[in-house]
């Protein structure tokens, strides 16, 4: 199969004279998941990683890809004339300079310019140009290697009510023309599906775990444009887009909207997100009238207001709510003599979930990990291939909920059983990071590589890290990750601002033996101000307990021991009215009757705010 | 007198045809502290200020200058001509602006081009395009304006031995013509005082507090070529620069360097630090055959080897006995009656620094401040407008010595009598702060902007903070300021490493009332390496005892209060064998004597390393 599909791609390469041809693994959108329309590197050689580019000679078919998926192109491609070209190791060669070393000279590349990035591009070109070849952008040509190819996805539009978002599109479009003219711009197109969504309001099922509408918008003076699938317009989204003034279009006709601009008219796009296909067909027809400038949707969408704020808040307690119930499940599940798989445990988590009122799906994939499974940050287990859970030591669980009040993302480590020591001290470790962060207090314009150190501080000076990012964005109702803000060693042009949710993620790994991962979401939000400053702070929106049995607490000082008792205390407390007398007694042994000795209360005595 | 040197400067500027002049205040090496020579600023006006420009029409004399010297300039220059142009302020014009708006088409500005930074020209250049203006570069004209300007200083260079440098200047040019080599570079014409004397392991009392030698230096392949003031040449020094191949040339000749070079050589130049007078000439002679780039001697500098860390304990050691002798003398004073000036106090500390051997200077004008004169960061008081010593409050000193061994800089906030609340939990909160870096341990790639937030935190949490950098790096028996690295909110690019020495100096002002400043110099040191990462944490050089008697100590942890306590033993232990019998008492009834109360020793046993 893999082999004719090859053939045929070969077949039009010699018919097109090309020398080469690039299969990107992305789509039009820079999507985290990509819809199956575009599962080009799929089709072509049945690997299902996450990340890898293809280069199909008529002699050689190479698969680029990282240390992450060594393992997997054996087992999935080995058996194919594919080979690998390791990326991330000291030998790596991209595959522009394999292009120069192996292809002859005046080459010509094909490639589909809407699933890569104008920067990818360029680069390939400035390579190319060693041996003097060129790339030809042909889209085109994956409909006729791939007969059976899905359309775009055709579930129907929902609008996300006022009462959701807080704020209505028309106010958005409004917002988005002033922002627009401050640029000197008068209109702007769109291909980032989150901020087409929070624009307009609407919301759909194209993408898995992130409810967005697989489309681009063309924003202009008195207009808005939404290129999509038209099979999903239902008569009420019809109704909704025309008192708006949207009119929707063929998804296929976006890349004409260049051509009817009117004279003088000057537009806006993001040449960091916007693919190279859309983005070199606005230059050239555009030319100097198009401005290549940072989409001002990314920061008003990450500082949410009032309504949405609260919609988390709702979430999160709902979370709440399903979590207590999966983690007392769980603890009795195991003692009754139960064996769950990992996947049993996971599709239990959406289960209860889905209990909740306004659940969408799931937000992502769940990492449901027992023992040394939960090594592997970004482990993924299926329903062929999982463990059981045993009862004995740590089970971490990261999981999420899309509800039309809000995205959530939570991530607990449990007991499943005893534990040793170094899994009690690394628990403890990652728990006094997430609580350091946690409690921050600082001034505005402090940037996330400033404070990221407050949830390592603890692990390094036992000697210990972990190798991702502290915290990353959430969309409400939208995706699971979002910028501009970040909470990583190297994040030094946004500072975090009030309104913005974050999460807060230390971990720990040990191959081979455990994992620990404590996750909250949390956010930032306004402390007054003073003759030192302005003074932003956190407030946790996470509402599940925190196991405080497996704590060292001599690693532990009063201030870090009072947080949980204080936090674990409050998760009780809000969560009292939403369970039964069995659950709140379950949870009660979880937390208040469960506090960690504090030598004496919290002196408050040095804020003296 | 001021109005006749504006009139001799608006003469020459008739002559020349120039409708502006700039006078800078800097020197053409970037010195912190200008030579005489250079203080063409002062001779102009008048002004003592450390910063400022000065810009002279036929109508019009204007000094730019921020808030920190608004007062000084009313003072100082409130009977002259002068009009203040406020900088740092929301109306703030730079003199660029001011010039477009105020000269005439075509106009021609007069500069001394040695005394400005190429940046700086290159900006004033591009704003006067806007009326197609012209900058005319021309030292010279100061000469005539100034006829008893004062010579480079002719005081002797003297030879700083191996024994205190640990690596000899033939090791140090071979090392840097590598360094060239690996650039492609045949060359490198340096400007920067203490990358010059670091070079050639020599020094001398050209600029205040720096023992540096005023001169550029060419590295050539076979040769290298100081251009200084002969008269500063001993016959000593003459036999040393023969035996490693160095000529000496006058300090003018500098500017015809570039005519010598041998066809087809390269030369690097760094364009961040040397003048523009010098770079632009360079590029018109060498056109391509001058790289601008970093000058490789910066780092290489700030990487202390054995034997300067050596020198560094040795020089912190003769700082610490002073020191004790110092605040044992102003407790007694002050319980005796008598009541010193601040500067007394200043002398007094740099009179005992005198009495330890190799002792060269003061390492830069101390900071000697009582109550609320210590709330202004930089205080600067005079013989003749100090402040008494009361015994109430806090006194701050923050002073430093050029030992043959160091350089040394370090600031002690004592109470000089019954304290506040408010200035007890101050004190508390910076020593915590300084504690909490200190104690840091990370991975190799941190940044200071990584870690400064450590210095910093007990502060924000208590809605406090501090508008300096925590740390700075220091020079060996050089500038007490000195890059690359650098502990502060914004520096990205130079991580810390292993041999770099750097202060920790977190504080807290409050106008008005008091100011507290903690200081130590710390030495970055390699911790081992595990399956986590290479790890790295600091060394404290400095070993003058810490107060504990204001710490209140329900705001300290126990980690905390352990490290001062510490601390303060190792200080005694190093200096008891330096000390007559009265002072080791007095010592130890500030240490030993004083410990804080610590509920268990600090528990180790989470660091399993």
């Amino acid at each position: 199969m893999i082999q004719q599909r090859l053939a045929a791609l070969r077949s039009i390469m010699k018919r097109e004279g090309w020398d080469a041809v690039v299969v990107p693994g992305s789509d039009p959108h820079g999507s985290e998941d990509v819809p199956e329309r575009w599962m080009l590197r799929y089709y072509m050689s049945g690997f299902t990683g996450s990340y890898g580019d293809i280069v199909v000679t008529q002699e050689h078919a190479g698969l680029w890809t990282d240390t992450r998926f060594f393992i997997q192109f054996a087992k999935e491609l080995g058996d194919t004339e594919y080979v690998l070209h390791k990326l991330r190791v000291p030998e790596a060669e991209p595959y522009p300079d394999w292009m120069v070393r192996n292809l002859p000279a005046g080459c010509r590349v094909g490639i589909d310019g809407t699933c890569m990035s104008v920067a990818e591009v360029e680069s390939l070109k400035e390579k190319l140009k060693a041996i003097g070849g060129t790339v030809v952008n042909r889209p085109d040509y994956i409909d006729e290697l791939w007969p059976d190819r899905p359309e775009t996805p055709n579930d129907a539009i929902f609008v996300l009510d006022d009462t959701f978002t807080g704020r209505s599109t028309a106010d958005k479009l409004s917002w988005l023309r002033k922002e627009l003219a401050s640029r000197e711009c008068d209109s702007m197109m769109l291909s980032s599906l989150d901020e087409i969504a929070w624009v307009l309001n609407i919301r759909s099922n194209d993408v898995l775990y992130t409810p967005v509408v697989i489309s681009y918008l063309l924003v202009e003076p008195q207009s808005a444009t939404l290129y999509t699938n038209l099979a999903k317009i239902t008569p009420d989204v019809k109704a909704y887009f025309d008192a708006n003034g949207i009119v929707a279009m063929p998804y296929g006709e976006a890349i004409k909207a260049f051509d009817t601009l009117p004279e003088g008219e000057r537009m806006l796009m993001d040449g960091t997100k916007m693919n190279f296909a859309m983005f070199s067909q606005g230059r050239e027809v555009l030319g100097e009238r198009l401005t290549d400038g940072t989409s001002p949707v990314v920061l008003e969408k990450a500082l949410k207001n009032d309504v949405e704020i609260a919609g988390f808040r709702k979430a999160y307690l709902k979370d709440g709510i399903a979590q207590t119930k999966f983690f007392k499940w769980l603890e009795e599940t195991l003692a009754a003599g139960e064996r769950p798989t990992e996947m049993d445990a996971a599709d239990k988590m959406a289960s209860l979930r889905r209990e909740q009122g306004n659940y969408l799906e799931e937000s992502f994939a769940p990492i449901t990990a027992i023992g040394e499974n939960a090594a592997l940050p970004h482990y993924q287990p299926t329903h062929n291939a999982c463990s059981i859970i045993e009862p004995k030591g740590l089970y971490l669980l990261d999981s999420g909920g899309q509800y039309l009040e809000g995205t959530t993302d939570i991530t607990r480590t449990v007991p499943a059983g005893p534990l040793t020591d170094l899994e009690r001290i690394d628990y403890t470790l990652v728990l006094k990071g997430m609580i350091g962060l946690s409690a921050a207090i600082f001034p505005k314009g402090t940037r996330g590589a400033n404070i990221d150190v407050l949830a390592r501080i603890p692990l390094w000076k036992a000697y210990r890290n972990f190798g991702h990012g502290t915290g990353h964005g959430v969309g409400h109702v939208l995706c699971c990750h979002e910028g501009p803000q970040d909470l990583r060693q190297n994040v030094y042009d946004q500072p975090m601002l009030a309104r913005m949710i974050t999460s807060v993620e230390p971990g720990l790994y040990r191959e081979g033996m455990h994992g620990v991962r404590h996750e909250n979401m949390i956010l930032c939000v306004e402390k007054g101000q003073n003759e030192f400053g302005d003074w932003l702070g956190f407030e946790t929106l996470t509402c599940t307990y925190i196991d405080p049995s497996p704590c060292v607490t001599e690693l532990m000082t009063e201030e870090e021991k009072s947080w949980l008792n204080d936090y674990n205390r409050s998760v009780y407390t809000r969560l009292l009215p939403w369970l039964s007398e069995e659950e709140k007694r379950w949870l009660r042994s979880k937390t208040i009757d469960n506090e960690l000795p504090v030598e004496s209360p919290t002196d408050d005595k040095w804020d003296d705010e």
